[in-house]
């Protein structure tokens, strides 16, 4: 198990710059890990606060680690085009693998799909079960599709004239850690005092911190530019232009789902609200992850204007149906998430597609674009699959975690914080709470 | 409107390796958007904290909506050597144009200049003037002064043996956000309280988190590596070396800078002043702007500590003239911004002039080098005519949302907090306020 | 002095990747600077908030300077082989250095180092002697270690067959910065009602924002893929094989310590500890620095496992000798950086070492890989002259401050924090305090 080849050592400028990209990339996906933890930390109570942030330590230490010793192994080892498309059988703790960028970027995007669940269950899990989930969603569930839309023969990789088109994890990421995350949502049911027990109409529970929430905010956005450029892996055979490309239709797509939300609401209630606002731009750059690659400015641009009321819709759906998700994270990263991969059937271009599967032409590409129905079909079956996998999964996992009574702390820990009963003490002594 | 070129797979390394540069600069620079808000939210009070964060979620989003629609082709859109050289007439939406590395970066530019304006405004005035103001300076008043300085045929750029030089947004960033501010800020008067209706003695209003505000500067300073060394535009050519020259320059002035301003003020009044002293920072940062690359470490050490007065005389005079800017940003940006610039004329060495033009040799250069006074001269003529014009597009912008009633809020409201009445309750709902 | 040489414009795109790659590190680097002010700013009391904070910006501020000015000089000045092996002697103010890329980078290295031993000395220190301990440190301390350990006739770089091997800073960073702040912590006497006056046990003095403090640390993990991947000093002759290799080795190490440590703590006490938890995996980033190039990812996990024990143990017998480090920085920075320099003289494998060497092979490295002791005896050998060395310069610093009273505020003012005495009022003015 050599990872340093000497020989190596003539290894051409070319792939070195490509490399280069792809380790700068990484870097700036985990940097998420701190967006997500201020977004997480913000939306709570202060008396919850450090239960939040060991569950976002914990998810990232203990993600890592499994996504070392057997994640990695299930998304990228080895499969065959005929046979096991479905799985791969290698490189368990890398054994053999040499590739060590990819791999850290790999890893960037498994511990940030882990990450997505946890804002879903805040307040009221107990941590135990953090450990628990963190474990199956980085060794089976993100894995596994990833294997399937990503990996050399993974079967959705392979279907139809181009297979799926998930360009930086708009499926891998963002749909499967939203819909586990609904599915834990509803299974653990909602905080204490959030739908009125009378009338089951939902009363605000605001978190404690605005600030810690935006700058979450806009620290996920820098990371996304990692997130959505990496995934070029690299910048050489014209990929540099792709990447520039994903910067600025990454951009458009997210500050126009932004002002779209904004402005909605204003319309609707009269007020400016700070956190639906937000969610809207991280629902924008969710929606971005899978079609950056393959639109023009334009479509960006309305992608983004939809994907407003995709994120307002899904929203007020979970309210409907009576699931609190603290953060909005399934309505952020399930809708948008799914959005997004069905805007690569609708409007990605012939030329764009060509590129990044590097070949002379293609003929399927975006319905409105004049592409035809197939890849518009691909992307649904994807989706379709996907969102089977991971709720079927989930909704295993997180049974039987309540049927062990290992899911929800009790009501009166739950009414007091976490924080006083689980880790020692608030999270702010030095500030008088209300 | 094709921005990926299949031909372009095969760009030369040499081009691959500058957009990277390029790219990854913008990024940076992007991530700047977060410490402007870190910034303002924590000179504000707890009960604004929403208020000035909604601003800053509306200037990064719609600003950046409208330079890709409008203001990128005013600023580097089709113009010529002869006849228009003040205006591009090309490229809006981005069609027709496929740098978009350059596009981003430039984007990324304009944002902060909006931001900028947001600082002098803070904790009373309403929101819609934000939107307002932010697609005027987006559309018009950044975009144009851009042209001028940067662009191929503005004419700043092409006046004298060297055109003026203001290496990474000195003029073309801070002194148009700077000056836009002041103006407002003069406009809007004063918050109230701010100064003793009796004596007109300024009275301290501290903002709710000095950490908030402490960690909005550095996320600042790490920006600014991208924001200076990025305009480099790419690494080859002899570029690298101007880029790890800035970078330390940099450095310099912003230390000395910082450093000046602390021992000053613990000289004058005994105490170590926090945000004074991370003024001084920001103060340095900015004057590096425009000469970082044009000038020797010793020079960029007595830039910093004649800068930490420019700061100081800048702030006083304000408060003088009974301006309340919160975040003394129209000293920092204005007064620093036009300091940098014309040190470009005193310090800028005949070799480096050189370099970064890409000449042979020059004749004119810093007057402390001997390179006598044409450059000072065209330094001068380049702050006073923008000064000038956006002074007076400032003046004429919030005259008009004056007069219609657009641009303060009531004073109710005001010492309320916009908080409470416009977003729907306090940011901070689990603390005691005092 | 022209640092620009328009010849240069003939340099080798090698050589530009290289400097892009350490210029980017640098930024990172630096960027660690915010988390090190967040995590100690998170660890104080609300009311020694500025105090931590102003003293963060003196030592970045002023560390700098006399870095620039003569730190620098004494590393990476000229030595000889024979003769003078101890300390540079030229390029005072950078006079006749060119390669700024690599000063800027070191640069970055001083001031971490600076940083770390603040937090050892928060809450009751005045702010003077962090005046004076920074211009020692930058200007002597650390440069002299650098320089025995980094450059080129630095007679621990040249003893034995491979000399000394500290990859990124383990020994030069923080066995530096860790040794000198459990001096200044020992010195100075622990904050009034740490230890209990009667039984002498410890007592919590808990900080006032843990989630600062934790933004800190994932800031400060971010600014480690540059600290530990910045170190190969390019990417070329197969160093980028050794970048994502530390990078993949200094998360698995990083996140094994934390894991191990959260486990500990909740087997031991029944809770989940995020301060600890937060620790553990600081003090993992810290062990990997001197050793992440040369180990293979398995070793990285042991090495984590075993480390999560010594930052404990590091923990408790700073609490069984009374001194009170608020941030344990020197059970972090000294105890996990001698454990990570050590675990080169076990770990290192035959080929890693040859590679980040440049030899065709060798015949020392890793104990457990039958490289048999002499690496290992030349770790101990720095670690044991370089702890000599700096807590001998360090006793001498601190002495001579506490001889003429400059080292620790009067009990009254630290009673009352520091704040409102030094610094013009609270941090946070619009929040009741407890």
């Amino acid at each position: 198990m050599e990872y340093l080849d000497k020989n190596a050592t003539t290894s051409s400028l070319e792939s070195i710059v490509d490399d280069f990209w792809v380790l700068n990339a990484t870097y700036l996906v985990f940097y998420m890990q701190a967006g997500f933890c201020l977004l997480e930390a913000g939306v709570v109570r202060a008396k919850n606060a450090k239960s939040i942030i060991i569950k976002s330590i914990i998810d990232t230490a203990i993600g890592s680690l499994i996504y070392w010793a057997i994640g990695f192994a299930f998304a990228f080892g080895y499969s065959s085009k005929v046979g096991n498309s479905f799985i791969g059988t290698s490189y368990f703790f890398l054994i053999n693998y040499k590739n060590l960028s990819f791999f850290t970027f790999q890893w960037s995007f498994c511990v940030i799909s882990c990450k997505i669940v946890s804002g879903s269950l805040a307040e009221r899990v107990h941590i135990n079960s953090c450990l628990i989930y963190t474990c199956v969603m980085s060794s089976i569930i993100h894995p596994i599709v990833s294997h399937w839309v990503w990996a050399e023969y993974g079967w959705l990789r392979n279907i139809g004239e181009n297979g799926i088109i998930d360009f930086s994890g708009g499926i891998v990421v963002h749909v499967v850690g939203g819909s586990v995350g609904l599915v834990g949502a509803y299974l653990v049911g909602p905080r204490i005092g959030r739908f009125d027990a009378d009338s089951g109409k939902p009363r605000p529970l605001p978190g404690h911190s605005i600030t810690l929430y935006t700058l979450g905010a806009f620290i996920i956005w820098y990371g996304f530019y990692g997130f959505n450029t990496g995934s070029t892996l690299g910048l050489t055979g014209g990929r540099v232009l792709i990447a520039a490309k994903s910067s600025v239709t990454m951009t458009i797509t997210a500050t126009s789902s932004c002002a779209t939300t904004l402005l909605a609401i204003k319309i609707k209630s009269g007020k400016y609200d700070v956190s639906k606002s937000v969610n809207g731009l991280l629902g924008g750059l969710v929606a971005s992850a899978a079609v950056c690659a393959v639109i023009e400015p334009w479509a960006a641009f309305v992608i983004g204007c939809i994907n407003a009321f995709v994120y307002l819709g899904g929203s007020n759906l979970l309210l409907k149906l009576r699931i609190d998700d603290p953060l909005d994270s399934s309505a952020i990263h399930f809708g948008c998430g799914i959005w997004g991969t069905l805007a690569v059937g609708f409007f990605s271009t012939k030329n764009d597609i060509s590129v990044i599967l590097r070949r002379e032409t293609v003929t399927v590409y975006g319905l409105l674009n004049g592409g035809g129905f197939q890849q518009l079909g691909i992307q649904i079956l994807g989706i379709v699959v996907v969102s089977i996998w991971c709720l079927f999964m989930a909704t295993v996992l997180f049974t039987i975690m309540k049927r062990f009574n290992m899911l929800r702390i009790d009501p009166t820990r739950e009414l007091m914080g976490i924080d006083m009963n689980q880790h020692g003490g608030p999270a702010y002594p030095n500030f008088q709470n209300v």
